[in-house]
């Protein structure tokens, strides 16, 4: 008899640990992404800020799962899934019948409405994003010395980032760090120093997530970097010249999206309920109400009082996986339990908050905690040495090894 | 008084060891390139080839002459060069004067009048180049694991590379290298080493400018690695299903030229005899005739029995720095002489070519007189760290870290 087919959708934090989690199992499992490389995308912002290579923080897919020789890695995108024939429908209409599905298809940006800011205001999602983020941003300076009108000059030399979350808070930090050390002596007619980081956040302070007295000192710490921290204003709109907020007008050539995510259209293919954010409302067993041969893992499924974070993708994918397993031992699926390894945000230069269950850090400590936690969990040996090594580096000189513009689909 | 202006146009090995010779010289200097990084051309294929990230072969520009007080670095584009001006003309109109120019504005590649092959054949020169190969050859298996109808999916398991120089002998030895190792064990549809890697050579033989000895013992070693050599054979047609060798006809899905260079178009502004590659005829002392004030190094530049290699430009870049010191101090200028510290070429895993005057070596003994060489001459301590690890991991496990696919301005 030929082996249950599980297919993965999704090769993110759920996807690859549900498919490592099926390694001994007697399935015959596809799992399909539509890159050839798990992302670590906790690091994410240092390819955006220069300080990583896009190689350090991406491992090809297919070579992490090379030994599980019950796997198929499929490169291309799902253009749908059709639950009542058990089929995937990749986007060049080639069908992959499953018998169990585990979806991990997770979230991209939203600009809540407002897909006309995109294009003005990159998100930062994949190893593109982060490559077109770091273009912009260095040739932001390269603009700015190459301009003989002040205002103008002003406006290459302003960088907001919308929204303060991990990601935002991460971002505008290191740019401020950048400004003030890294290009320090490199340009004649400007002053890097003199660039301006603002930090919008709608909520009423910086890392919503996190206990009041945290982003407190997150917010002291950007401030102390150089980030004018604007808690508590919505942003309005964004076009080629600036943002604004409501009444007010920030000039600013670079803006950078951190504000929202939204969910893969796929959850909504799946005919289930979804939350505000369109996420699968999933069963305790991570399974689809009506759909006990679906499962969802990671971002894309709403599970209160758990966390968009890769932690809980991780245990999400290998929980669903273990319930596959049990339904094909003709066991009893068994609910998710959420364990809370706490949560981290990096600052900048020796600076992060850090909550575990009822412990806060903040500072140095944290910072170190965030340090030793990230190298650790970097998935492979080389990626861990080399950033351990290049982090040596920038630490000590305050350089950015990666500071190269390399000339993308969107050049302006 | 003010201090001289000396331009120097392009920061490849030529222009980058002008502007170094001149650290000390009263002068005021501006460096144009038209990227922001000095690029490690050697090793530029391994970027192509996925062996090395895009940030571990380049070094951005401002970075490397910060602390040269007398130098400014714009980046930007020369439109063009009026001479009888004394000025550089900018893409943006701007223009900038000049006491002294040294042009090193090199070369790109040339599809000798056929430019409409330049879609299908990548040239490599450029990061973005690298990029777009490596995403060529690694989607190109890819495409052959979806790909269900067997002719077509020998048609992408065929790579061919045209040019058997240096950098045509690198890529096939590489290429081939990656589908019998590297991704041994990945694909389940496909057996990557049945991949075909044809190297294309018009001449009688690879590496022309080696003695016959050494080009036989290239063209075995490319054969061990498993490439098909075919000296004397002419590209008649590329297009998107293959190549055109005269009657015959071979379907292959990636094609990269690496056969014929053009030198840059800024030469023949200058309004000087040219050669028939379109270098500039410089006077013995690297001037340009009727131009005292003009020099050309590198690639640009012909000078009888000075081969087009990086060692050349970086000696040419220096002579002219210094002629051009010489004449601010009221001295004579010298004729440049050519010191030659040999020549090497990499085939693949263990095999090397070198010819230093008369001593002759092949095999594995090249090999590691080019890894040495190699690695001494990247330009900062930490890239030579980490490209020491990258080799030395690679070499240990056969596998090469930066297969990461990104898209580009060139998806197909």
């Amino acid at each position: 008899m030929a082996s249950p087919r599980v297919v993965i959708v999704g090769c993110g934090f759920g996807g690859l640990w549900a498919a490592q989690a099926l390694k001994r199992a007697r399935v015959d499992l596809t799992v399909i992404d539509r890159t050839n490389h798990h992302l670590f995308t906790p690091l994410l912002y240092q390819v955006a800020t220069a300080g990583l290579s896009a190689p350090s923080v991406a491992g090809p897919i297919r070579h992490i799962l090379a030994r599980q020789r019950n796997t198929t890695v499929l490169y291309g995108e799902v253009r749908t899934l059709e639950p009542a024939r058990r089929t995937v429908v990749m986007e060049n209409a080639e069908e992959i019948a499953y018998d169990y599905l585990i979806l991990a298809a997770g979230t991209t940006h939203s600009y809540f409405g407002h897909d006309d800011w995109a294009p003005y205001a990159p998100g930062l999602k994949t190893l593109e994003d982060a490559i077109e983020i770091r273009r912009r941003v260095l040739l932001a300076f390269e603009h700015a010395e190459r301009e003989r009108d002040p205002v103008k000059r002003a406006a290459w030399l302003t960088f907001v980032v919308v929204g303060g979350g991990a990601t935002g808070v991460e971002l505008a930090g290191t740019f401020a760090e950048i400004a003030r050390h890294t290009l320090r002596g490199e340009f004649r007619r400007i002053d890097p120093h003199t660039a301006r980081v603002v930090l919008v956040e709608g909520a009423g302070r910086v890392l919503p997530p996190y206990p009041p007295e945290l982003s407190a000192k997150a917010q002291l710490a950007l401030e102390r970097l150089g980030v004018t921290v604007w808690p508590g204003r919505v942003v309005t709109g964004i076009d080629a010249e600036g943002v604004s907020l409501g009444e007010e007008r920030l000039a600013a050539k670079t803006v950078i999206w951190a504000a929202g995510v939204k969910s893969s259209p796929l959850g909504a293919a799946l005919g289930a309920p979804l939350d505000r954010a369109g996420r699968v409302q999933v069963s305790p067993d991570l399974s689809v109400p009506g759909h006990a041969e679906i499962f969802v893992a990671g971002d894309l499924a709403a599970v209160p009082g758990v966390p968009g974070i890769a932690p809980a993708a991780k245990q999400m994918g290998r929980h669903a996986a273990r319930n596959v397993i049990r339904r094909l031992n003709g066991e009893p699926t068994v609910e998710f339990t959420y364990r809370d390894y706490g949560q981290l945000a990096t600052i900048g230069r020796n600076a992060a908050v850090v909550m575990i269950g009822r412990l806060k850090l903040s500072g140095f400590a944290a910072w170190l905690v965030w340090l030793v936690a990230h190298i650790y969990f970097l998935i492979n040996f080389r990626n861990r040495l080399v950033v351990m090594i290049d982090w040596a580096w920038a630490y000590w000189s305050y350089q950015r090894y990666a500071r190269i513009i390399i000339r993308g689909a969107k050049s302006r």
